[in-house]
């Protein structure tokens, strides 16, 4: 058998301990498949000390994890540490200045610093994988990069969010509203104690931005992401999508289009109705799953576990075992001097079906006032339901669905109605997931 | 940019032509993605002068599709002839005797002789990659081979046959009883003139036995494959399963016991009960579907195209891609010489529930009759129903689901009643998809 694929891992969190575990618990069949051992040589975390139910004895520890790279029984060095600047992006520089391939679950540096590391890597002649930092344990950037790499891909979505999804389709199940079943979702671990990072998007809009630039061959662009999360919703925005025939479902969606000549890049994080036929409609829990429409091979689905310590574990391992079979390849699937700079696409143009939901005074001619708004605006109801009290002292939840329309009809209603004093709160709009 | 991948084509089916009509409008982006261009320089197949929409003038045309990987132009032969043996294995051969890689859609020759050509495809060092023999465009393969590489693959099962899960969904829809909804599917073109090889399983059981191999690092084994196909369904199974909360759907699954030491395959396709709240029940129409468990991924699922021109070309042209990128890898994700040989399973001492349904004939005690047999076996009744007179002339429908239970206890049952004169027909045994 072929020299180990020697390693080392910098954090030691549940998915760093995971990833011991893993490379420990399947080392036979690891190698049979890789055609060598994979071997943790070297290890370094913030605290030696604690307690990570695995035993680290055998590793090398490292003070700082921004050197692991330069070692001598290193060829590979996995981050796992996170956050988009400091010591992850510090060490995955030194690991490419020094030669040697980088695996990394971290979302938030690939979508900052996608580009700068993907032709450090190229230069250093190295990979960079990150097959983790999206979906957790769902081979989709292996999918898109490799498996859908006959097609162009007209569009790519899907549920990326685990604590979002995990959030809606508890509300759907109990009826119960967003704050109390997030606290539910806080006390169990599937929300952070910090949670602003998963419930307003920023996290799905990471990965997004990651899954957009493999799938169109566009630099990443986390900053064009036009991001909501799912705080504003309330339990009968989903009951009022239960009675038209959908679900909630926070949505990440980017494709692209060409105006006068240039290419451009549509990317949104937002709430969507599902319809109840579309496969992401049956999607629950922390469950994620990934849509790719190509243009031969129509839609392919991916989904599995998007979060948790051995999903992502299995992500970073299969990464590595690319890695020991000679498997580097172009991090973003085309070299990144080919990745084309694509500026945002304008979306007021796009066409679509919304659901517009208001929560307005009780009093006279406020329906009026809406409809009137809608109607100068060139909006076309399809449906529209005005219930009784919603709970609020002395509001009431107008909600409809759009007929298809431009975008720009229903931002230019909103704005008519921007200010008036009928309106308790700035009205929800989420768009129809077409099929 | 790189020397181009020379590609033969042989056979020039729906699918063959739409491998050419994939390779040239993706033309560009495949070359960025592949770092080369793919060319294709020689076509084959039966008749010249048959119109296929396609413009092959630019290809060379050989007459003998059994050489075309003795020719200088090519790199790699594309295998699109169909039939386990004959021309299509004798192509394979040759093109390995030649140094040369092979691409395959067919699941009948890899499922028979899989082992024999990826020993030769190992020993020319050369690729053998047949992504689209299994679930048309849906990577799964690749899937299993590289983005589960890292688990043990604990079960892996789907719904592997579009032309049964079209007939299955469209039952389900219509309320139409089985031959109805063939003769319709085969005036669409959804099945074929002969439909054997779909609607009894063997497709699928061929597509299992490769998916299999992969799965458990066994030796591919087709013959130990316990195929049932979904011809003796009724409209009314499907609305019973419906009553009782399921759907049903032809399942392919696989899973390995270990007995006295000795690992065990065990692979089965068979209608199953699909409850209504696992994926694989939305999974409609010509969809394909596949779960992977992995012991650390957890549930992986992979869903597409099954079938269909576009989609195959997908599948053909990414294992085309790999091979320009270089990545040749073993085609069953382990060398050859390490691919276990795995007894059969013994299925009697597995655990599950049972779905039985008798046609009967209506008369006093026939109802005893059969209780007292499932007694006698030991199987216990979940919950029965009998129905009035199924349309048959005289003959009654009962139908039950068995608690969790020994398979072989309910094969004991059936036995215990064979020859039964109040039975119009054999018992149908049908599995529940546990989650």
């Amino acid at each position: 058998m072929a020299e180990p694929l020697r390693i080392a891992l910098a954090g030691l969190g549940t998915v760093g301990a995971g990833v011991i575990r893993l490379v420990e618990a399947n080392a036979a069949l690891i190698a049979r498949r890789a055609g060598r051992p994979l071997q943790i040589t070297a290890v370094s975390a913030r605290d030696r000390n604690k307690d990570r139910g695995v035993d680290l004895s055998r590793y090398a520890w490292v003070d700082d994890m921004v050197i692991l790279g330069e070692r001598d029984d290193v060829d590979v060095v996995v981050e796992l540490v996170g956050g988009s600047d400091g010591p992850a992006l510090a060490l995955a520089r030194t690991t490419f200045e020094a030669g040697k391939s980088l695996v990394t679950a971290n979302k938030a540096m690939i979508a900052h610093h996608g580009l700068e590391l993907a032709a450090k890597a190229e230069a250093a002649k190295v990979g960079l994988k990150f097959e983790a930092a999206v979906a957790g344990g769902i081979p989709v950037i292996k999918g898109l990069r490799e498996g859908a790499a006959a097609n162009e891909i007209e569009r790519v979505y899907g549920i990326l969010n685990g604590t979002c999804n995990f959030i809606l389709s508890t509300m759907e199940d109990t009826g119960r509203d967003f704050g109390d079943v997030l606290a539910e979702a806080q006390a169990k671990g599937y929300a952070e104690a910090d949670p602003a990072f998963d419930i307003e998007g920023t996290d799905a809009a990471h990965k997004l931005s990651i899954l957009a630039a493999i799938s169109f061959g566009s630099q990443v662009d986390f900053g064009s992401v036009d991001t909501a999360g799912i705080t504003r919703l309330r339990a009968a925005d989903i009951a009022q999508a239960d009675a038209l025939g959908y679900v909630i479902r926070l949505i990440g969606m980017a494709d692209t289009e060409t105006v006068d000549g240039t290419n451009r890049l549509f990317q949104r994080v937002q709430p969507h109705l599902v319809p109840f036929d579309h496969p992401l409609a049956h999607v629950d829990g922390a469950t994620n799953a990934v849509v790719a429409e190509g243009n031969f091979s129509g839609r392919l689905l991916f989904q599995g576990a998007g979060a948790g310590d051995g999903p992502t574990a299995s992500a970073v391992v299969a990464d590595l075992i690319d890695l020991a079979r000679g498997e580097i390849g172009a991090p973003f699937s085309v070299p990144v001097a080919e990745l084309e700079a694509m500026p945002r696409a304008e979306t007021g143009h796009r066409l679509g079906r919304s659901y517009i939901r208001f929560m307005v005074a009780d009093r006279p001619g406020v329906l009026a006032e809406i409809t009137a708004a809608l109607r100068d605006a060139g909006v076309s109801i399809e449906s529209l339901i005005q219930k009784g009290r919603a709970g609020d002292a002395g509001a009431v939840m107008v909600s409809m669905v759009t007929h298809e329309g431009p975008e720009s009809a229903v931002t230019e209603a909103i704005r008519l109605l921007d200010g008036s004093d009928s309106l308790t709160e700035p009205p929800l709009v989420m768009h129809l997931l077409g099929n």
